[in-house]
């Protein structure tokens, strides 16, 4: 069994609270608890007006700021359709700017402009300049505030700065270094500005070679660099070389889970990740899945038309009929291993489209042993149900047919299988989007097709 | 197109430098590589000698030691068999003490006894500690080179320690507060430490709410708990709550996009994560593959087995062969579906398993939204096919056979993919773990049941 889990303890506890109208029990238990379990205590309660009234308790408004930027995509909706604008401003104001600008995406452009109008000019620029990127790129998940230093400055004085920034900097890990032209040109971490000799000038200690993105980099881009360098935070560039926001790491971190949720559900064909969760709306979910199973819809009526037009034969052998949906079902998954094998490796970066023929070739390699195995099983088993059966086929024939229409079957699928994910990927097509249904529906129609050519060939039928 | 990959450009060039035997070039190339990129260009150069040549060409033992730590686990053994003990006890010894255990974990017994005899008494005594612990828990993905200071120490003097520990340490954000028994009370960002004033004790500006786990914690609970409060570096206490290590967020960067991929090849059915970009051992990754395709295969055969008990229903109407392929293609595709959206809100920690109801009614829901959508559409295909056909069947019930099958094995599909890793959850058992194939097997024996019944009883067979 596992653990009791803590969240449900939390919604029991606040729920009680709330209806014996304990209130202040209820402020105590949510000063105590931290800003990301609010936001998943608000995603387990149903209505935007009860979740609002929760809400409400909350005293400081940085905490209500922290809340609402933790807030899960699914309930934003509902709970800034009840949130007031004038309840809002305060609360966009406070938070980073990216999180402000992420905000922003969730309401209509007539409220989203009526909302800046009444933010703080500076914070209403600040939100304005990121809300002209893609949310996807480096400059959707940056934060425009950044320790930034002239190349010139000491290291004692560096730290001066560092000390009169404090409260406005959301995390600092490293302070970049730019030039005269606002061009970045070093970086050093904070603990190398504490340990290096006071007066040195940072020019003389920083390091020289800085891993940078630009504004328009997809995020994928960020997150690969992140991980395989192991940073911090990365700093991100205008088309000019000029610091214009860091890339932190937790964020890096949401984007890397984001991501492969995304791939997950989109190999499965399962439609929007946003909907994933959400347990509000089926229609919502029902309309992002309906797409990818009119893929496999169409696949099997193909396939359908093809055994339909072998009718003739199967009347003769009906035992044919039983063994569709082995083949194409065992197809299938050699198929989809294949491609999931093929599309994560591609997204980790572990093999590139030069390598096709490599790859696929030793998907092939794999399908051929996979298929050998269980196609002669299928056919030994193929054999033996027929010569019971009697009749005037020959067991070893049929046997035949069916274990080399199996082994084929799952040859195709896993060439397919490994090839479609690295051609749309040169195709700079996102190879977990349709994959999925598109393998399983192409497999369907080439394995029945074999099957059926195999039998009437080996059966003279 | 994609652009030119920055990988191949450099695999390509320190091939060509190293046939023309340009030594000079390709050490001041590697010079410039950062020891993450060596370790990729490692990956693609096929002989274990080949690769250890050009390691060989890397002068500095720490960047050699990073380069080691960064390799893939499907290049390591080899590269590790390649390696002589003199030549891999330094950078044993170089690197952090739980990369150290790791690699440690890809020799065999007798000579990791023989290493670490050889490893100094220090390195030595801290990578058996580390040994000691499951590499996916906590214990296993920790360092135990921590910064901590005791509580009675003012703010300037921690500072000072700061510098003292400057080289020992990998990275430091965060100060941990310990009192006089060891026991972790309290946390200080590095930036507080400085900021302070210098003469405050830690007691009165620590941070005494600390989010810590135990050793023996799943790896997976740590990335959960870093994730959702953003934070750098995580304490693990041991029983007594004694600080014996932290967990960096690098660290668990890696465990997230692991987890994620394991969770995939899992679902898919393709096996273990890590012959998912083993270029070389086709037959290890055959071998993972295998037992999940068995699932498949049983289940094409008893459904085959299904079908052959309605032979004689299939020898009066042909056509109902043709349906077999969209009906339990369809009913997996929706299976995955909802599978997938289980499966991955229970490793994001977005439901938990006392929602069952909830989630599996809702999942049944979109089932039998989609499934009418697509049996109306399956219905009135069947009907109109039958009637081109002529012959004694009534069209109206062959289509009603066939589109309330498919709706009917949606349904099945949708709550079976929906409550399986609920349950499994339940039971402690990793729902990415053979559900796939399991949902598809019992999801094409049920679906074949229920299409020849339903044909039976609507046909009058």
């Amino acid at each position: 069994m596992m653990p009791e889990d803590p969240t449900r303890i939390l919604v029991d506890t606040v729920q009680k609270l709330q209806r014996r109208g304990h209130k202040r029990n209820l402020q105590n238990l949510l000063d105590k608890t931290r800003p990301a379990d609010i936001a998943i205590l608000l995603r387990h309660i149903p209505e935007p007006e009860e979740q609002l009234r929760l809400f409400r308790v909350i005293e400081e408004v940085d905490k209500k700021a922290e809340v609402l930027s933790e807030m899960a995509p699914t309930v934003l909706p509902g709970f800034l359709g009840a949130l007031s604008d004038d309840a809002l401003v305060p609360l966009l104001e406070e938070m980073p700017g990216d999180d402000t600008a992420d905000i922003l995406e969730f309401v209509s452009e007539e409220r989203k402009s009526a909302l800046l109008r009444k933010m703080s000019r500076e914070e209403m620029t600040e939100a304005q300049d990121l809300l002209q990127y893609d949310p996807e790129t480096a400059g959707g998940i940056m934060v425009p505030d950044f320790f930034a230093l002239s190349e010139e400055l000491t290291c004692d004085l560096a730290i001066q700065a560092l000390r009169d920034v404090h409260d406005e900097l959301e995390m600092v890990f490293y302070a970049y270094v730019t030039n005269a032209h606002g061009h970045l040109v070093g970086v050093l971490s904070l603990r190398e500005v504490v340990t290096a000799p006071p007066d040195t000038p940072l020019r003389d200690v920083m390091e020289t070679e800085v891993t940078r993105v630009r504004t328009s980099d997809d995020q994928e881009t960020v997150a690969r660099l992140v991980a395989r360098y192991n940073l911090l935070a990365l700093p991100v560039v205008d088309d000019n070389n000029c610091l214009v926001g860091i890339v932190t790491v937790d964020d890096v971190i949401d984007v890397i889970r984001e991501e492969a949720t995304e791939d997950m559900f989109r190999m499965a064909g399962a439609g929007d990740a946003t909907f994933g969760f959400d347990t509000g709306s089926i229609f919502a979910s029902t309309r992002s899945r309906l797409p990818w199973l009119f893929a496999s819809w169409i696949g099997g009526v193909l396939a359908g038309g093809i055994i339909q037009g072998y009718e003739e034969r199967l009347l003769q052998v009906a035992a044919l009929a039983a063994f569709i949906p082995v083949i194409i079902g065992m197809a299938g998954n050699v198929g989809t291993q294949s491609l999931t094998v093929v599309t994560r490796g591609l997204a980790l970066g572990q093999i590139n489209t030069h390598q096709i023929v490599k790859v696929v070739g030793r998907e092939l390699a794999v399908g051929v042993f996979c298929g050998f195995i269980y196609g002669a099983l299928l056919g030994v088993a193929g054999a033996v149900l027929i010569s019971f059966q009697g009749g005037d086929i020959n067991p070893m024939r049929f046997g035949l047919a069916v274990g080399l229409a199996l082994c084929t079957g799952m040859l195709i699928a896993a060439a397919v299988g490994a090839a479609v994910p690295m051609l749309l990927h040169r195709l700079s097509i996102d190879p977990a989007v349709a994959t999925g249904p598109f393998v399983t529906t192409s497999v369907d129609i080439l394995g029945v097709l074999v099957y059926f050519n195999l039998a009437t060939v080996l059966l003279g039928l």
